[in-house]
């Protein structure tokens, strides 16, 4: 019995470190993904990692939610044809726009960006008034608002769209006094909302920090959900038998568009190192 | 031998009408390109327009000269079966990148923003000093540059991209603060170049006229190329036999995304109503 059992036994473990070695999948509509890349890489050293930037269609911000879902849907089956185990929706606007779509249409775990920024800010906030800086897309689904409510019915919420942001980081103008005068404009008049907490809705918006954090002040939560986001993929890798160990995942790239100057901004503004990288055009 | 001729002649008029009715194609990455579509309106009022707007992938001054043609081509391809009669590349980056490529795979002719662009700029500079600001990738392609040495080579050229234009114009923060102080900085240093013309090399930045005047002083000529691409066009089209006298053209409008966005920014920063408008999905 126990003779027959054994080829079972190998090939099943053969099966789990085969499942277990095979890619995480992390897309955004652009290089502003790579800061929950980086939370993820940071947390889960072992795991393979194959990110999608699809720079020839960005911004995903100020589209519709039918344009956006159709160009999410296309690069997460793209992605699942690259065999990834887990695919992470980096980008706030597929989080928020296309994620029931995605999940409907690929057959592995899926994970937004909307879920653990919200437990976070859920966490850290003490007065329960919350506000939301976002895209215009992020913004008009509300769902972060939505979610908010879901898990915590009490909490008020506010949301504001900073469609500048995006491009001012993308512009490199990370601390420069233009960026100050563009973010007081958008603050001006939030403030007396009294939010003790702000969820930065969007993957660019964690390399405003500082302008941001000077504007609201020290006493108010910046959450950048990338962590979070880290923490969840953690969580899910155990529950469904496919976290990897050890401390030498790779890392690929895929962009839809201009590579160079995709690895140029991951390096100007992140300090990540983009060498294995190829193109993928629609 | 009279009698034989007249129903020649009948085909031959009813052939040159039908020519003349077809409609010109009008194409720009988003609603920019609605400059030249007013210039164009109202210099050729019985002109039929076909004015499409690539909302779905705008912008296309951050992306490679690869994608701006690949998406060029496809759109100018759509406007032939619609039986346009002219095609207008209204969109500067795509005039940088993509004229050729348009030029030899459509068979109707196709005009592009530089060259008008430039003429006028040559006719206005007194000091032969000129100034190009324009996108990330016209300012690349050097279009404008070469086309100005092509021209007049004694002239001296100065390029500058200022890509946070284009997002301010979207967001109508066309006389703000913030929107100064942005063009402030692209402006410091090149004011000693000593240029007496400026060409703005995008076609969202006739929105910015007044904010770029104030910074460069009264005595600066500041050439919009909308109403020079007018002029070539109507000069296309009498050279073609082309031209459709009278004042009451059709003007229809097709975007890829979004199309109350488009509608309320026409509205909003030019006062043109969008009625009649369609979508068109890649």
């Amino acid at each position: 019995m126990q003779n027959n059992r054994r080829p079972e036994q190998r090939l099943w473990r053969h099966r789990c470190r085969e499942l277990c070695e095979r890619p995480i999948g992390i897309f955004d509509s652009g290089m502003g993904g790579l800061t929950v890349f980086s939370a993820v890489r940071k947390i889960l050293p072992g795991e393979n990692i194959i990110y999608f930037g699809d720079t020839a269609r960005v911004p995903y911000g100020t589209k519709s939610k039918k344009t956006v879902t159709s160009f999410s849907v296309e690069i997460a089956e793209h992605l699942v044809r690259k065999n990834i185990k887990l695919l992470v929706v980096a980008c706030n606007t597929a989080s928020s726009l296309a994620l029931k779509e995605i999940r409907s249409r690929i057959r592995v775990p899926v994970i937004g960006v909307i879920e653990p920024g919200v437990e976070t800010a859920l966490k850290e906030t003490k007065n329960k008034k919350i506000l939301v800086i976002a895209t215009n897309s992020t913004v008009s689904s509300h769902a972060y608002a939505q979610m908010l409510k879901k898990k915590s019915p009490e909490t008020e919420v506010c949301e504001k769209a900073c469609p500048l942001f995006v491009p001012l980081v993308e512009e490199g103008w990370c601390g420069r006094q233009a960026t100050f005068m563009v973010a007081n404009e958008y603050f001006a008049g939030l403030k007396k909302t009294g939010f003790d907490t702000i969820i930065l809705g969007c993957t660019h918006y964690p390399l405003l920090k500082k302008v941001i954090g000077k504007i609201v002040g020290e006493k108010v939560n910046i959450i950048d959900s990338a962590r979070s986001v880290a923490g969840h993929v953690f969580e899910a890798l155990k529950k469904n038998g496919m976290f990897n160990p050890g401390s030498r995942g790779y890392s690929k790239f895929i962009v839809s568009d201009a590579p160079e100057k995709f690895s140029g901004l991951a390096w100007r503004l992140l300090k990540i190192r983009v060498r294995d990288i190829k193109i993928k055009r629609f």
